[in-house]
């Protein structure tokens, strides 16, 4: 298989954006083709879940690639839910592997907002089964909130280590211009004041308010490219070097052990395998934290912890900026948000500029290698990536 | 590159179908397995355009490789409007080419029928530009409508032309166990005999309600795989050996030249480059006829023809079977059928079957290299494929 190297990176901010839903795909990709110093492409994906339901449109490809003037570059939309994105890159990676395209442009985007958020919430609700879960009016909220409650009676999760994650990624997420949320968030304010239920009330318990990602609009565009292509161009080196993907039961209920995200465990697995390196040698990681639960818990799936014990890493403060393993630098889910179809690709956004030492205000100090989990579904379609700085 | 094979076909007729859509991807999908002789595969893509919008339904991918209990496969859905079948083709390629995986199932599905034909056309319709063409009323059949008359007027092409289209690809059908629409047609019923206004009224004019495809659901499998495990399996060998695609303009109006369809003529110059054929080593062809203009533009822009003689060739009789190059034996859109991401792998799967030999009464004699030609949008993102038998 060719090598396959990140080129070129763009980003809009993630907060509601009055913008046809393909120029919110179309802005980081300039942004990105800008940073490669690139004016075409051979492909171009968009990652997006739902604009025939919630942008009454089709074919975004391929107004995607004409707003782009990029024809005559093949395109199509690639759609894995929340997953959609990393899902995406993975397409990228595939077709510069293969050696039928050469440069690759990858873009992520999501209008969730130009529907109320009632709609917005029945739209990604769709994801679960249509048959067995979602007739009988469950959200992603509320089987989030489940996994919670069994993972708090399992291994002693409380909701103090819930709102210690949104404490950590909100911080993070003032150090990231482009974040939804800038808004200084503590554990008086969420927990143990008089007002916390009152600023922090259940949505669906015991995840509280601030235990859930906002809905938001936003774009990330990531460019892949050959070696070859990528030794001439005068960015840092950042290769993407591992792509693991697995899948897990549909139905949630399904799950012998329903607190195991074996698809979480599959493709950390397989992405740590193809880049050769082990879950210790990452850097900097972005893990799919729509709950906060979700940080936690794929914080073990992956690797990083053991199993039952993220919670208490995260105590330490060991994935804080600084810390031994820094998650979330970008502010996560939780705070930067969460435009479903470019998720994804911002999270490789966010670790393609760590690697080359562009994370400004949030940068982790020699990053080499890095990692994301993005995570489809209620953890039924999983991609994670590994990418590594060469130079 | 290494080689890639189609080892696997399944089909559900092309027709009305009262079941969920998972299971409508799912069900030529397990044909499609028992055909290859196998019971897993590595990845999964499944090819639609709209099911958020028409089915309420999101992650279809994750449904379907659950339903098929082919976890923890990875599994994405591929939208490119009409070409998405082709497209996820195209993906399933790359897939086997770049050694990440070694057999892809490609299932392709789509259930219109679900809402009304007022709404499925509108569905379709969000594939115009929305606020160049959508906004003001477009339609696929309209746009086809203006096409059409700008191709009369530059070509000669007259309405017993297209009708000619209809009643050779009903005929077609009618030897296709599968196809949509079992009716015989002939000129007199609608074109010349006085019931003919009755029979075939004007949907938009100069195109006929026999001119237009079917509202179809429907499902199509197509299993790639690498040559190491197509050869270890009992099937004819049937390679993918040339995948070729191209956008244009998304506005029909900004193209030099409306009635050229540049993408077309790209695709396959691209697919037969690849395969190193040239379109008259082709023995039998699936265009896409959502319209029956189509076949005949698109019989010239892939090169069997020269511009502007498509249809002479047609009234000539070379494109029936038992003509010089067969086209749409399986009845083509027209009166196969076209559930919108099943149809690009509708169109594989026929051509596959006839490479094989096995298409019983519309068997083409001696049938070695296959050509498909799946056009997205209103020409603007297009995919072709060659296949060739190799023993």
């Amino acid at each position: 298989m060719r090598e396959v190297y990140a080129v070129g990176v763009g980003i809009t901010s993630f907060t509601r954006l009055e913008y046809p839903l393909s120029e919110i795909a179309a802005y980081p990709a300039m942004m990105a083709l800008k940073d490669a110093g690139l004016s075409k492409v051979d492909h171009v994906y968009v990652a997006n879940m739902a604009a025939a339901r919630l942008n009454h449109q089709s074919g975004l490809a391929s107004a995607v690639v004409d707003t782009l003037s990029l024809t005559p570059a093949g395109a199509e939309v690639i759609e894995n839910g929340p997953a959609s994105g990393a899902s995406a890159l993975k397409q990228g990676y595939m077709a510069i592997a293969s050696g039928l395209h050469d440069v690759v442009l990858v873009t992520g985007a999501e209008r969730l907002r130009e529907v109320n958020n009632l709609e917005a919430t029945d739209a990604v609700a769709t994801l679960s089964h249509p048959l067995a879960e979602y007739i009988y009016g469950v959200t992603l909220p509320s089987l989030a909130a489940m996994f919670t409650r069994l993972y708090m009676q399992k291994y002693g999760v409380t909701e103090r280590h819930l709102a210690m994650v949104a404490v950590k990624n909100h911080d993070n997420a003032l150090l990231n211009f482009y974040a939804h949320l800038h808004e200084k968030v503590t554990l008086e304010g969420i927990l143990d004041s008089p007002e916390a239920m009152t600023n922090n009330p259940y949505v669906a318990e015991p995840l509280r308010f601030f235990d859930c990602c906002p809905v938001s609009d936003g774009g990330a565009c990531v460019i892949l490219a050959s070696a070859e292509v990528a030794k001439k161009l005068k960015k840092p080196l950042v290769r993407l070097a591992g792509v693991g993907q697995a899948t897990d039961s549909h139905c949630v209920h399904e799950r012998a052990e329903p607190t195991d995200l074996l698809a979480v465990r599959g493709a950390a697995a397989q992405a740590f395998k193809m880049a050769g390196v082990t879950p210790s040698d990452v850097n900097v990681a972005e893990l799919h934290d729509a709950f906060t639960i979700l940080e936690i818990a794929e914080s073990e799936e992956v690797g990083f912890f053991k199993k039952g014990q993220g919670h208490l890493a995260l105590e330490r403060g060991e994935t804080r900026i600084g810390g031994k393993l820094p998650i979330n630098t970008s502010g996560g889910l939780k705070a930067k948000g969460h435009p479903v179809g470019a998720t994804g690709v911002g999270q490789a956004h966010e670790i393609i500029l760590q690697l080359r030492g562009e994370a400004e205000k949030r940068q982790v100090k020699d990053a080499k290698i890095g990692f994301t989990c993005n995570f489809g579904g209620f953890g039924n379609n999983v991609v994670c990536l590994v990418f590594k700085r060469e130079n």
